[in-house]
């Protein structure tokens, strides 16, 4: 009687404690981001949230599902939980290395998540593969372009071309008949070890030599 | 035969008169903030629209309402008429404190409202108080972004703060089952009272110390 | 069963080739600047795509239409092979007066139809008039902010002011009766006449003188 109730199509899903895991890897590189520049808790907060959601929520928003978190009980407060242990732990406890590997293994899942969705939804392939980009990187963009810092995107690393390859992978497994749940695997791994690679040895892309 | 309908869940509306005055609030500190960066009318008109009503625009696309001024009549008409104020009248006539107290209503109304509206649209307590602070907050955010200034994110001052209370209350009335107009009363005053007190005694928050 | 079936309104559309075409201008505007600021390919490739299709994003989002490159096979393939047509070519190919001429034909045709679509989706005309000037500039907003350069918003030349007589002229034919196709083309011509003039001439609005 009042509103069009939207039933998803079938797609593969994280188990659900691995899935708020994730987010809660991407909101702590915001927490601690707004940490180390010496912000409030509401800032800390607020940035853990757009670094945890940020990717799939444009992601759902382009593809005209319902956005994923608004909904859901939990995924908001898991944010929240992330930026009170980011507040009340010192920020050195989380500069190690694990952090990095941990969002490494985020963004390869969820770039290959991104895609999968989007296409579980009838996008085509290379538009579902920007949605497996934009799923996996957008919530570090907007984090860096809130916190007026040069972003992700604007950094040679090999950050985004990790996301890329794993979304481009798991279009290329779905486009030739590969089962969803397998497919996500392989672009998760290889999408994983571009990024690892790139920590382990500090690859870099070339870039472009400008307009001389 | 064409497009779906949505008939929206019943929530409390502010009487038309008193909604209109709080969006030109919110565009007119848009409309300043770009007449003080000395920029072209065109420019004062898209600050006044962005401020006025980005905030509830992201709430709505979130929550999957359709957006509120898009298919109004006189939401985007009134913000350009209050670029023309702004354009027109010194800029000191807007200067003193009555402005700021203005906006720190508004930021307290609408804080409250957002996180009812999107609890009318079935939105769980915790994520509905997050689109709460969204309709407060988002437009300033925007604001300051474009304009590339550090964003009211990013200051210490209790403003994003206020709106977070303003919602919580919200968010808690609704839950506890008081009814909407009360829980909204009290959310705006609780909201309005924090950052009056934030204004008159310069209150910030404590600031993360860094990573040391 | 599953998903509910949008069936657009009728509006007007450019042949398929211009169409495709203007959005590839758009596009090389993005990554020819990120090309200048010596970015990597993924970035040119990320810019690209935002510039190119960014305004008809949000104007889609605003109005609850289908985002339109979303479930269109071409327009994300024709924006990447724009990006590799900027990484392979000298970027001083480009830099001639060529571009900026496709670039304002571009704004004038883009702000003319976003109102023409708005208001086939049952905008009113001042809101469906801001949802041209979304089409045409918003896409060089985003580039602009996310490169942390100063926005198209904020410089004094005759840029945003183009799209938006182009966007107003559309509103005004519609509402007076004349058919969509008559009035998109008075409206393109007017506004590109606007912004060819500004480039001509180096025309730019009077700014605001501040607050003293």
């Amino acid at each position: 009687l009042t509103m069009p109730t939207i039933i998803p199509p079938d797609s593969p899903a994280l188990p659900a404690a691995f899935d708020i895991l994730g987010i809660a890897v991407f909101a702590l590189t915001g927490a601690l981001s707004a940490a180390q520049m010496r912000q409030t808790f509401v800032t800390v907060a607020f940035f853990a949230l757009m670094t945890g959601v940020g990717g799939g929520t444009l992601r759902d928003l382009l593809i005209g599902a319902p956005v994923f978190w608004v909904r859901d009980p939990f995924v908001a407060p898991v944010c929240l939980a992330v930026a009170l242990l980011a507040w009340f732990t010192p920020v050195r406890w989380w500069q190690g290395r694990l952090l990095e590997w941990a969002d490494a293994l985020g963004l390869a899942v969820y770039s290959g998540f991104g895609t999968i969705k989007a296409m579980a939804w009838g996008v085509p392939p290379v538009p579902a593969m920007v949605m497996g980009v934009v799923t996996g990187c957008v919530g570090g963009i907007v984090r860096d372009v809130v916190a007026g810092q040069p972003s992700i995107l604007m950094r040679p690393e090999l950050y985004v071309t990790a996301g890329a390859l794993a979304a481009a992978v798991a279009a290329a497994g779905l486009a030739m008949g590969f089962s969803p749940a397998l497919t996500w695997a392989v672009a998760a791994t290889v999408g994983f070890a571009l990024r690892g690679a790139a920590i382990h040895w500090s690859l870099g892309l070339p870039a472009h030599e400008g307009a001389d």
